[in-house]
């Protein structure tokens, strides 16, 4: 897809195709869409971070919410974005041992009842070793840093289903 | 369910009962819980206007673009919310004849095209012959008044939403 064509959609058809480039947060893809027209991927991106980098914080730390756990419940049930799906899956997350998912299961609870906020991680930069040792570690951070942190992988997130999105179709870029 | 209850939620409780009160809009659900606890469902209710009130335009109108059209293509196919589904049956949207509907489309899409955003009413105070007729006067107003009329009405259709939840059990209240 090329810029031309996004810059052409009504509202409907950029929510559909941009709706959950923040995770379940189609708002976001919708308040974008003022913006148009947009020169190129980076533009996008940069309207996509300058709306989550206004918010107040409690919409901050709402976006984070709207984020499934790791190798969590939805994993298990699944209701995961088909996004979300393809990440963890990415990342291993889909086949660990018993040991493995409780032990990440008792991470993830520490960390929300710590931050108020589910892990947020981009996961297809990682692996299933590497997805317990890094929220271990952010685990102890302080609260105000570990919202910065959390809201970078949000970016990173966005930032790949967006070059996803305008390079489905490779020839046109 | 009464307030203390709300209070108690985790944020994943919240935005599951919550996360529709501004329709496909969980992240306010979500940004609202860091403001607990509620006194009552007025505070509530204040919390979520706020965060819209708070918004710039474009996320604003991002809200609007979250919701479906009245009598509209996701009626027809069968994926509006749950919400949006009794309360456009509730104002006889569900059972229009083929005229009818088709001249609702044509107003929805001037709108549309006119405001960049769908026309938004709390049908539930409404009915089939009001909402084409409130939609033909809508659509001559200009813009800055419309976006506040129409946010006017994502606000009613909230109030409406969170009274059905808290008054789920009325023995409570």
């Amino acid at each position: 897809m090329d810029i031309e064509k996004v810059n052409s959609m009504d509202f409907g058809e950029f929510v559909d195709v941009f709706g959950n480039v923040i995770e379940r947060c189609p708002l976001i893809a919708a308040a974008v869409w003022s913006q148009r027209p947009f020169s190129d991927l980076e533009d996008l991106k940069k309207h996509f971070f300058a709306f989550i980098d206004a918010l107040p914080q409690s919409g901050q730390e709402g976006i984070l919410r709207c984020h499934p756990d790791l190798a969590g419940s939805e994993l298990r049930r699944g209701t995961l974005t088909a996004e979300s799906q393809r990440e963890q899956s990415a990342a291993g997350l889909t086949s660990l041992g018993a040991d493995e998912r409780l032990r990440l299961a008792e991470l993830n609870a520490q960390y929300r009842a710590r931050f108020g906020f589910p892990f947020v991680l981009a996961a297809r930069f990682s692996d299933r070793a590497a997805v317990s040792r890094e929220l271990a570690r952010r685990l102890l951070c302080p609260s105000a840093q570990e919202l910065r942190t959390a809201l970078g992988e949000v970016k990173k997130i966005g930032s790949l289903r967006l070059a996803d999105l305008l390079r489905a179709d490779p020839a046109k870029l």
